[in-house]
């Protein structure tokens, strides 16, 4: 059997994200898996060696033009184009591809939410991309199309799930999430230019404005009786990847920590991407850095009685390429781990 | 007059910023203000020029060892030392001696706090360094002895404050603050490297453990009429100087993003080194590196009920040596305002 | 006397450094100076305060459109506009303004370099703005024009001035310069993205191509007899500001480590602004950061039998505006160091 | 068969870094290739998660002291120790055991050389593990000994050796070589701090000082008629990991660019992990991020008549625990390539 995979937005941060992961990936080494297509709009025509020299294995590959011609007959199709893009080549692909979209088209499964954050004809939802939440594994399964959750739901809903899941906090959440620049894509703009960036910290998307907050609350409200409130607060920090969490609720009465570290573990135990620090380590980006984990850690603060906790990804890799390529293994009966590294690039 | 100044600790970082302020301080220039004795421990016999070449007026200086004797003869004495080592020298100074305490000593009224957190024999408190806290810029007009607030609480209580004292939000507040380095002071540690800090972020003095939790609860509860609880996670980020405070608290019921904003910037209307900013602009550490300034904005989130308040400053000068001349110019009758610059070194 | 002083470009990196550096000017603090028009172009009309949240003092002022108009009425006008857009303004205003030019269009004396790297019309040259070159300061003295030299030229000519002119060496050097981003000025770029900058080396204008080879030779041959050829590598590192230079030549027969040094130490020993390290100490970009400051350090290599001469300055600062108010003090008399610090923002 | 491996030193970080590759080799998956003793000395009891997080495979593994004896019974050891200590424990280890050594101990083949820049006892040398040198490939192949070379000399002789064995060049180099602060290892000090590191650049180790000045100049000498001389300056910069080398060197008469760059290719024509990048493009440390690829751009200068070579390398991986495999790889008669990633993790 012949898998042969294409990426629509070879040249942005995600697109190059995957293809990293594919290039090392048992099935591309064994030549079960064919890169094919890599395709782009405004670098359509170049070769992919001068827009990414860090895959010198493509260095000679040229980019086409996205088009549903340029994607037909590939088994696969990763769509990593900006947000809005997807849903009309996805619905041109045919029901027998495996499309997975890496934008927010169909992540949000309530229309007045997609209204208000993304305005724009809204094109329904697909199964959603993060395994580790219950039921979603089995969904991907058996699905042609998986919508890859958003970097900041990655990082927040696996901190706060089984929290909420297992009504230790009530269900009012406080997430700050810092995270480097390479979230942002790959787009020229002066306050993202490295002068304003290194050396500085600096919040944005503030008071519920940003795009992924209602996507954090349908996660969480999945597993919980009440919907749940997010308050949402991402900060722009100077490092090119990595999404710290820290995430605070009021704790349910009587919850101790030893009760909240024993049912993190047992939630997650099974998971092969989220690894619950032991007791008095915290969780650090760079222990993430181009592996496809997320590390954990659950405390409990006696004088504000809330529960704290942390979480690290890669924004590129479990925040994006990784959970692509995972869910791509887990939709193709491939070993979910493969081609997925567990150890990071540290220091 | 003259009014000559010791540093005490001159060779870390609190020490140094102190310096770099005192020496382009207008009564400095003029000659009216003397550097004299610059000390410390473990530096002491160096030339200063070895271990703070950054300040080339001062290379032929050398560093002496921290006692009573080299200290006295002074009439502005900054203690810019471990905590713990200004209780025995801050008593050895003379009571015409104007002593400006950097470290945690005097800091806490509440000698149970201070026994949780730091242990020890507690020394009591000084009139408390933040002049824009109403009151305290009185009780340093007349004092001799200041201890200058901590680096978190100061950015933390700048946020915070107007919204617990004119009642604008429950009191229960969770705060995450973002740090530079430099934070952790000059002394030699693996978890410190640029190595482990670069492209990095982690959490640290979790769950009410960081030693700021209890300054901060007490500066808030001193303008509320009930006990503020306060959730504090400090982050460490690459960067050398700054840091991001993020505040929440639930509104108290029918408070408006409006009257939030016209709260803040009435609160800190008269007060040269707090910016309330336009709405729309956030607080980015860069915009006040090097400067006196905290940086503030004020948002209500109508979909979480809650007051969103971001702060910057610079950890090093409004969070420690700016602080301290601040504080040195009110209880001499200076300008409150000399030697501390408004304008930051952006980029 | 009221000395009006306008900038052109105020919305740029270096007008920005300009502006910090004249509010705290002792002139503008003693009102004699006084801060007039703020011009641009593409960001005409908006406020300075959404611009450069760093200056909150100029927070309420309205940028104005480059022209002759707006310029008109000021005693000193500071153009820090894109190469080539000087020449013309320049022209423009009365020949009783002092024009502080920090572009590249009045540096080149050699009609022909200009042709090769910048092309278009040759528009002449100025008094070159580096005061610390023998000559200069008394051409500057003299003059209603003065080119403000490029940023890596006053790093390189600064570390290796004296060993030209006083044949420490052969007329053949070799620089690599490593430079901040700032340097590259707050246009919208995807190379200069945080994303591409951070976690980054990259060497750029290579092989002799970098405008600002010729002025260094420029620089250079002004001191020797021939010709001074110049191999100069230019490197972007991640940090904002900064540039550290190092330069290697053949040592001339019999040339020491303790001549050189004291041939460095003798010709800079009345420049306020230029700092020979005492042996065993290195520069560090940090050590220099919004100070006006060059730090130098001259050694021998014993074994390749050439003369090795570190370099750092703050590109923003001494690299440009902080080089452009050191000349307008010069041209209008004032104390030639005033607002201008030798401190630096270290750590 | 099995090979069990070792690692010496396994809490720093080259040990670090070989664990890392070791963990996606082919052979480790396979099960064919064990990971056996991880050894330190002053972890030693602890276990590897605490010290090493970003390895969570290894989490549980207690780290054992330094000894022959823990050592014994493998058929690989990488010994990942200061420089100064895998002379006696490399003695101490059997013959038939392929001992791969990080340190200096046994590079120089210069026994002066050694004593002018290490001191103490010469421990004689080792097949040197540069395997893109002629000759040195088929050395290791044959050999139960490898020396790891040190980063900057990787960096440096890929970058020069064609220019030098093909005569482009006159046999006198001057080295400008960037590093990120990993280099200098995981031990706790002062000017390694983060705040010292970020936002700073400093040379170090100046003027033919640096021990890896001999090690250059040794390997550029094997290919050349006559002893190379090198001026090496190093120059740390604010990032964690990457060198950037910029190598300068007269031409000899006549040689072209293009002469130069199909001299380049064919050199590394068949090399697996040397990228000679299209003209126009330069090395970025960046896109050899946690890869094991040399990334080279050659060039001319016509104004200088000089060669300009470019190389970037990411210093744990090609320039230390990635050859290291690499050597592992060859001696045990793998495939060169296995486990050692080509594709870099950017951004």
């Amino acid at each position: 059997m012949t898998i042969k995979v294409a990426v629509a937005g070879a040249s942005g941060y995600a697109g190059g994200e995957i293809l990293r992961l594919l290039l090392s990936h048992p099935a591309h080494e064994s030549g079960e898996l064919q890169i094919g297509a890599l395709t782009a709009n405004s670098t359509a025509g170049k070769l992919l060696g001068e827009l990414m020299p860090h895959l010198p294995q493509l260095a000679d590959r040229v980019v086409e033009e996205t088009s549903p011609e340029t994607l037909a007959g590939h088994d696969v199709v990763f769509l990593a184009l900006p947000h809005g893009h997807s849903a009309e080549i996805g619905r041109q692909l045919g029901e027998e591809v495996l499309v997975i979209d890496c934008a927010a088209d169909f992540r949000l499964t309530d229309e007045a939410a997609w209204g208000h954050y993304y305005g724009g004809e809204y094109a329904g939802s697909w199964p959603y991309g993060i395994p580790e939440m219950p039921g979603h594994r089995e969904q991907i399964q058996g699905s042609k199309r998986v919508a890859v959750p958003g970097c900041f739901p990655t990082g927040a809903t696996l901190a706060l799930l089984p929290a909420v899941a297992e009504k230790l906090v009530q269900p009012d959440v406080t997430i700050t999430s810092i995270t480097g620049a390479s979230g942002a894509g790959k787009k020229a703009s002066v306050p993202l230019l490295g002068s304003e960036v290194m050396g500085s910290l600096k919040a944005y998307g503030t008071a519920g404005t940003h795009r992924h907050t209602p996507e954090i609350s349908q996660n969480l409200s999945e597993f919980s009786e009440e919907k749940v409130t997010v308050s949402f607060t991402p900060v722009l920090a100077p490092l090119p990847r990595g999404i710290l969490t820290t995430a605070t609720a009021a704790l349910q009465e009587g919850v101790t920590e030893e009760q909240a570290r024993t049912t993190y573990e047992e939630f997650y135990q099974d998971e092969p991407f989220v690894y619950v620090l032991p007791a008095g380590q915290q969780p650090q980006t760079q222990n993430v850095l181009g592996s496809n984990m997320c590390h954990i850690q659950v405390e409990v603060d006696p004088f504000s009685h809330k529960l704290l906790v942390t979480s690290a990804i890669d924004n590129l890799t479990k925040g994006t390429g990784g959970a692509a390529v995972q869910c791509m293994n887990i939709a193709l009966g491939l070993p979910e781990t493969a081609g997925l590294p567990r150890a990071a690039v540290a220091p």
